[in-house]
């Protein structure tokens, strides 16, 4: 017999309830998840036995922790359990990346090239190739491949799977989820797309600079500059879900064209082209993000004038902006990620002194300005985490048999 | 015999519960209270017993409403029982006001003289003279005072009681809590300091232009401008409690020096005074603020050139500031108060524009702008009705005696 709706949904919840006890707390036994949750200890039991059997828990024996007894059984997560994919469309490359529930990384790959003069349909296509190599290694482990989320720079309708304007691809009004299920073909596995920098904030808040930080704003530093803008604990993403728009905050009014038609926007002064052009050095058409940013490091820890002018003048223009951060939303800390944490040697001095001069009582009490250290791998591990996120809201959605106590 | 602690708990929770309900649905009945609060029927009639005793609802009979019967009896919020009373320090003014539980302005008072040059003690005392004539008015009302909030134009730490950092009135460091208290001699009666445009974006939310929204920016604008975040509904402070300092946001690098040691903020360049420079006119020695503005927008109104070029410069600033704001929050709305306000019809033009074209994907959708209905009396209405809401969250603060049931 069926038993009542009510008592189903506090059975699904009380499930999401333990997995995500274990997950955040680590392994321990079934008393302590039921003396912690206040949980009584045969429900606990009851949704062990259910989440070892949908395969995301596992049970074994713990060390002696010095206490006299024989030593008991706990329970910890299954890393075969369930992995999510993330995958992130960049300028100059294509990034897969998958992690279990344990925060193991199953699979990563890439794909360089410049995105910005292809046809949409044809980079979708890669990204897709990516996808189904990152399934296929997930199926080779014996792990179950949860969902995806695509990582995009710009501005996203998360709800209608559309990417509405990124301005550095050039691209506007695209269906990106559905091309992207089309292309990957795997019936039931549901595909969300996000802003990269809000799923790199993500990523800091659950694994980088940003754990245990109430209020922080993660800035995204690549060709665009974008922003992640964590408050009480969580994303906030604004009215339409546009928050977060760093790399265009006016810094210089009378300034540059920007990509995105306005002028003197941020990253028209300390994105990574601005840098390296300011630099002397070639764009990105002929080499990638990743090594332009490895020989910029590298000349200005060599003390070369243009390349350290370069650095400090975007630390200025960066500072200018993080000061209105601060003088708008008093954060905790400014976490720089991508190019700008590779940097932040040669960029955060700059930064700190506009910041020191710009926001009004900094002298009680300013953001700290910290360097993710997950560089350019956050908004893919974002994506990756978002997807886990929904099993353990409700770790029903693996499909097991359900169980009724 | 005194009931448990969690039941005298429970109860006083359960007075909160009602009293809101009342406050914020209109009159009703007590079995409709019940029903819509869902706690059972004999509760609410003895905790609308208890608020009739303390004097913070009232009863009385009902309009016929079309239905059969005869017509039953509601309950209401008593206008007579409480009071919370508002002041605000501003350059050029001090104001105090007093609000009921109805929302009922119970007084009003004004003292106008520059406060710049001026000896804080003597301001505060001033500022204490006008609080002793809205506690005499109210007790001749036969109204009880709860509280005082006092709206102060700079950085303010409101446990500590203490005002950092108010560039424009040139203090630092201030114990006004304190100094305030000694002055009005009224033991018992708290006295808390906040910053006044998060007072007045409370009022907006409350009984402004921002009822209704979750996410909106109140913009007030006097010689300084200041601004309050409501994000999900609530007031946003940051880590420090500094949020909102929006006039000085950096919107020309190289501009004027600001009265807090940086240079172009959004208040050099749209502050009331940078206007009144600009359209020609003498500063605010010479006349009040309220005057200026009026005249200002006579002038305006009339096509005076300077007048509108000032207007339409300032509207530019603040609109690139706005921009910001937009780009990095993603607003329902900039809600412009004070002078920001009465002078909207000529800011707002050149300030959209800047928006429209400053704000990533602003065509997908932006916040809109719009003009405050409280005027310059936001922040002291804000400041009361925070005083009431202690009341609000605890009516036991009245100090009836306990009723247990």
């Amino acid at each position: 017999m069926e038993a009542p709706a009510n008592q189903r949904a506090v059975r699904r919840h009380n499930l999401g309830v333990v997995l995500r006890h274990v997950v955040e707390q680590g392994p321990r036994s079934r008393a302590t998840i039921a003396q912690e949750t206040g949980l009584n200890k045969s429900t606990v039991s009851s949704l062990v036995t259910e989440l070892i059997e949908i395969g995301v828990l596992v049970e074994r024996g713990t060390h002696r922790t010095g206490l006299v007894g024989r030593p008991g059984l706990v329970v910890d997560v299954a890393g075969s359990g369930a992995a999510g994919i993330g995958l992130e469309v960049n300028v100059d490359s294509l990034t897969v990346c998958a992690t279990d529930l344990a925060r193991n990384e199953r699979h990563r790959g890439l794909d360089v090239a410049d995105n910005r003069d292809r046809d949409p349909g044809e980079v979708m296509g890669r990204l897709a190739a990516l996808a189904r190599e990152a399934l296929d290694a997930l199926r080779a482990q014996g792990v179950a491949p949860l969902g995806i989320t695509v990582a995009l720079p710009g501005l996203v309708d998360t709800a209608a799977g559309v990417l509405l304007l990124a301005p550095n691809l050039r691209w506007e009004d695209l269906p990106v989820a559905r091309m992207l299920m089309q292309r990957i073909d795997a019936p039931g596995l549901d595909v969300v797309i996000d802003n990269e920098a809000n799923l790199a904030a993500l990523a800091e808040l659950h694994e980088g600079a940003g754990r245990g930080l109430q209020h922080f704003v993660h800035v995204s530093g690549e060709v665009g500059i974008g922003a992640g803008v964590v408050l009480d604990g969580r994303l906030f993403r604004g009215a339409h879900g546009f928050g977060g728009e760093f790399g265009h905050l006016t810094v210089d009014p009378g300034g540059t064209r920007c990509a995105c038609g306005s002028h003197g926007c941020l990253e028209t002064c300390a994105g990574l082209e601005a840098v390296l052009a300011a630099a002397g050095e070639s764009g990105l058409s002929d080499a990638s993000a990743a090594d332009a940013v490895a020989k910029l490091a590298g000349r200005a820890q060599e003390g070369d004038p243009a390349t350290v002018g370069a650095l400090g003048d975007a630390g200025h223009w960066l500072g200018i902006g993080l000061a209105c951060v601060a003088n708008l939303l008093d954060p905790e800390a400014i976490v720089l990620g991508g190019f700008l944490a590779s940097l932040a040697p040669h960029l955060a001095p700059a930064a700190e002194a506009e910041l020191d001069a710009r926001m009004l009582g900094s002298g009680h009490g300013r953001p700290d300005v910290l360097a993710s250290p997950l560089g350019s791998a956050a908004a893919s591990r974002g994506g990756a985490a978002l997807a886990l996120h929904r099993v353990l809201e409700n770790p029903g959605v693996l499909g097991a048999p359900e169980v009724v106590t």
